[in-house]
């Protein structure tokens, strides 16, 4: 309901109408709509264990095993909507724009540093956060084509050297000296 | 309205109280709060007039004015407000994601092919507009960081050389014979 009506139209009314319960049973077990939303918008994989997989191997090749987990995860039956309205949700609405950012900030952009020893491991996945998103936003949210509708071998084939371009390319500033910290 | 409520919330009674006029007047000159908001959305900019400073000079360097130019206009008093207005929109709403997704797709995705001689100018433009839509969205919108406070010269040093690349680089899918058409 979250992903399809977005957070404002989705009362607990229409919830409880959904799942055919009274809206008393999900205020008594979820408490308040944010709360409710906060648990239907708890990821419900672990970005630890699929950085281990993509990073765990090490840096070569990183950018395309990245690059295919983003995409297989989003394609999933498991966690394809969910990710999709938990997009507009963060798009729309200020909470769920908080809860976005501080789980990019916070259990996203560490993932390479615990894994690599690269210089400026966040800023690097950052990077390559706004081009995968952006990729999602695109294909899974817009429909734009043609990325639509590009096969996913065509697009990790694609996008994986540029993520790896991100984990192991030269990230200098200006002035200190190579981007070696 | 539209970019800080929201299509749902920006009624025009309230659209009508922030403009001190009355709500009948908006009816009569802009019709329809779909028309309206139509309206609010189109572009202020030309995508032509841009893709000539950036695809103009050639595709040496390209990347680079392409990413600035981009930011440049994200951060603008004319049009930044708008921009992120836009993208709010067309993620909870479904009239602003068909007109974003035309706007994107008989607008932007035409531009390289018709300045430079490259293969796959659509397909190409359309990684390059899932990168820099991507950084928008959390530099701007989400306010990711570290993305939301690096200084837009480095972006463009980091960001520029992956679009090059998707401009100049090989697109080759299995099988096509190394990407020329």
């Amino acid at each position: 309901m979250f992903a399809e009506a977005g957070y404002r139209d989705a009362s607990l009314r229409r919830i409880a109408a959904v799942a055919e319960v009274d809206a008393a049973l999900i205020s008594h077990y979820f408490g308040s709509k944010d709360e409710l939303f906060a648990e239907a918008m708890a990821l419900p994989f672990d970005p630890g264990e699929l950085a281990e997989r993509v990073f765990g191997p090490g840096i070569e090749g990183a950018g395309e095993r990245l690059c295919a987990a983003f995409l297989a995860l989003w394609e999933s039956d498991a966690y394809g909507r969910q990710l999709r309205g938990l997009m507009r949700a963060a798009a729309s609405d200020e909470r769920a724009a908080e809860r976005f950012r501080g789980f990019v900030q916070s259990r996203v952009l560490p993932l390479p540093g615990e894994h690599l020893a690269i210089d400026r491991p966040r800023q690097r996945m950052a990077l390559i956060a706004a081009h995968l998103v952006g990729i999602a936003f695109l294909r899974y949210v817009l429909a734009v084509e043609p990325i639509a509708s590009t096969p996913r071998d065509d697009l990790v084939r694609w996008v994986g050297p540029v993520v790896q371009q991100y984990l192991s390319g030269d990230l200098a500033s200006p002035g200190d000296g190579g981007g070696q910290p």
